[in-house]
């Protein structure tokens, strides 16, 4: 992704409004999708006039995709938060995935958000996935040279089948109408049920 | 979904305009997004006249629930026809799952069309995926019944689990750029061996 399509703000007002128009931008993406939003909208909704829009973004894109990298960035932050002391890779699925689904579950607009990239551009959504499988790739081949990790299963269909269990286990989180922490508990174990026994030695 | 709002033709060449429109749409659905897709520019694309489009639809979210209702049936028929010869809860399984990853292969509009609901209309969206996981619990609790599965495993999250495993596994066959059935089958082998230790009893 080119991330020279943005200027940061160097003051704190220019960084407010900048918080701004992300917030505005994020808004309207998840609501409407990325199509049928236009600059004119975002720039009327933030109360900003047109120059201040361009003065931190090149076009829709460039503000899109740093919105889609700010989402990134905050769910990898979010589940190495809820990583920090885990000590097996067992341990690191485990409190990675109860990480994004209260991630999911307190930032919907994210899913909406990330789900919406395969319209906003093709390759910037094969990019997110692709770079996530990369990376997952490489951290199971490290639980697989450690042993607890099987070593008869190919690593990047073990990562698809991974992200794909988060993601729709989230989509089973986001259409509850509540959720408590025991709730949560007992959706991640009974995922780690069947990745339990489907992935690790026992 | 409400039904009601689109009429089938009754006539040869009533059917023939009508596949067009849904072709029309279907294309520009997935290209451009349903919220940034006009009747417009679906009638001008179809080239018919404007009534024709409300002699078969009352809006464009009638033509798009259509198109939705559409793929959903042709995803089912597509894994049915797979899961034909199966004869055990494993075998619909691998089945299932390949002919959902090669029917995501021959089309992947329908992918992006799925996946997009989200943003023409959330209550479509969560209805699609609830009624798939509902008639997936009732099949998993037969085969719990019979033995073939796991009997501690709450079985609303093992259909998410289930469900998305085969969208995040057609997600990795959709990037790629050359699809045997070799690829196929060893794609499919891979996820099977993760799921005939992780909800199959053995």
């Amino acid at each position: 992704m080119d991330q020279s399509n943005y200027r940061l703000p160097k003051r704190k007002d220019g960084q407010k409004t900048f918080d701004n128009i992300i917030e505005t931008g994020k808004k309207l993406f998840s609501k409407n999708g990325y199509q049928a939003t236009s600059i004119n909208e975002i720039i009327e909704k933030s109360g900003i006039a047109t120059g201040t829009f361009y003065l931190y973004f090149d076009d829709k894109f460039a503000l899109y995709s740093y919105v889609l990298s700010k989402y990134r960035k905050s769910i990898r932050k979010a589940i190495s938060e809820g990583i920090q002391h885990a000590e097996t890779r067992y341990e690191k699925e485990r409190l990675g995935l109860r990480a994004f689904l209260k991630f999911a579950w307190q930032d919907p607009l994210a899913y909406r958000i990330i789900w919406e990239s395969m319209f906003a551009d093709k390759e910037l959504f094969r990019e997110y996935y692709e770079t996530f499988s990369h990376d997952y790739v490489r951290q199971l081949d490290a639980a697989v040279k450690h042993g607890e990790v099987r070593d008869d299963i190919d690593l990047e269909t073990l990562s698809y089948v991974l992200m794909g269990i988060s993601n729709f286990v989230g989509l089973q989180v986001l259409f509850r109408d509540t959720l408590t922490d025991i709730d949560l508990d007992r959706i991640t174990d009974n995922v780690m049920k069947v990745l339990k026994s489907g992935m690790f030695r026992s």
